[in-house]
């Protein structure tokens, strides 16, 4: 692998297993990558823990920024409402869910957007998808799309031509094991990475919310086993 | 003036004259108004406490949010760069300045859509204006036109038609002179006010950086006086 250092993108960074596994396609297709985590009032913190040890052990430069999201609340995973579990995939894929955070994606991908343009370059990576996926409007390709448009006319680098924004998002069409069977092929270490959208206080995953659930679909079609840390009995 | 508690708005109000106008153009529209400021890193935060006294004397919520984009730097306003001053418009309208700071509106506009969908309503209002202004591209009606796109594509509201975003651009064709001048007929107290790019420790106005200059050329032109406090001298 190397890494050009002329050649930097952005990557969202949230500590699960898809921005996991997009950070080692960005690195295996030679860009310097600088992470983006958020501090967003999300109900438990140790994801941003996951997503610490995961830029360390790629030795990249990341940035946590503050950005306290649940001062508006609306959703589960901000403000006081129970995480749904069990749901079948008819369920998940009917509505968006109470853990949608009102317009979240476009929050992050915006904050990336001006680090990459203090950067000088346009180069933006998301782990989004929309196969395997928790029904948010924000993960669709018809929505990067437009959030691409917006972002060449919001910059100076994309207005003058110097840096044209790029969102690239190499898991949108993937199924959830063929993004973990690219991922191991890497060589990312899944057991560093957590998908849970209702951990214990000490950062084992529940198994049953609708990321769990994706999640251990994924690794049992691609015939591994998945080597986070569930709680008991999950 | 009768505010209508189901028509709830968000606004960008950042302290300055454009804002300050559009509140009072949105709150004469009959909008239950809820302003968002951010604390992000500016050299300096006098404009906070002016957008809080806006605030209170239009008796509406107002959100603080900590979101420090100095973080990324790439700007005069939150890196160590000095502010231009004295420039002629010719050289103002020529290039994107320094003062530019990457991609702010966006990250604004998308704290103030995720606001507004966690509050129900697509409604969003922004001071921009493409006439007296510093040349930023995210001032700009097609940035606005595409940002509004990507947004209904962004949000449960949005996709669903529940509650479709606009965003609110009242004054993006309006002189400073005109703008002022619809501000002084709403009672809009430009006392409480402040544009200046780099403003004294005390928050006095320094007079000669782009946006004061666009301010003073404005107040001249509608034959008033400005009613700001400027450092001695400026």
């Amino acid at each position: 692998m190397t890494i050009d250092d002329n050649k930097k993108a952005v990557l969202l960074l949230s500590g699960g297993l898809d921005s996991s596994t997009v950070l080692a396609i960005a690195q295996a297709d030679g860009y310097d990558v600088h992470a983006i985590s958020f501090s967003y009032g999300q109900r438990h913190n140790h994801e941003l823990e996951c997503a610490a040890a995961i830029a360390k052990k790629a030795a990249i430069r990341h940035v946590v920024l503050d950005l306290d999201l649940s001062k508006f609340g609306g959703s589960a995973l901000t403000a006081d409402i129970d995480v749904p579990k069990d749901r079948d995939e008819a369920t998940m894929n009917a509505d968006i869910p109470v853990t949608y955070v009102p317009a979240r994606n476009t929050v992050f991908l915006s904050c990336a957007l001006s680090m990459a343009e203090a950067l000088g370059t346009g180069d933006i990576f998301i782990g989004v998808n929309a196969l395997d996926y928790s029904g948010y409007p924000d993960c669709r390709a018809d929505y990067i799309s437009a959030f691409q448009t917006m972002a060449n006319l919001a910059t100076k680098g994309g207005v003058e031509g110097t840096s044209p924004v790029t969102i690239h998002t190499p898991l949108i069409d993937l199924t959830k094991a063929e993004i973990i069977e690219k991922g191991m092929k890497l060589g990312v270490d899944y057991g560093l990475t957590i998908s849970c959208y209702d951990p214990s206080a000490d950062g084992a995953a529940c198994g049953h919310c609708d990321a769990c659930q994706l999640r251990l679909k994924g690794f049992r079609e691609a015939g591994l086993v998945d080597p986070t840390r569930y709680q008991e009995g999950a």
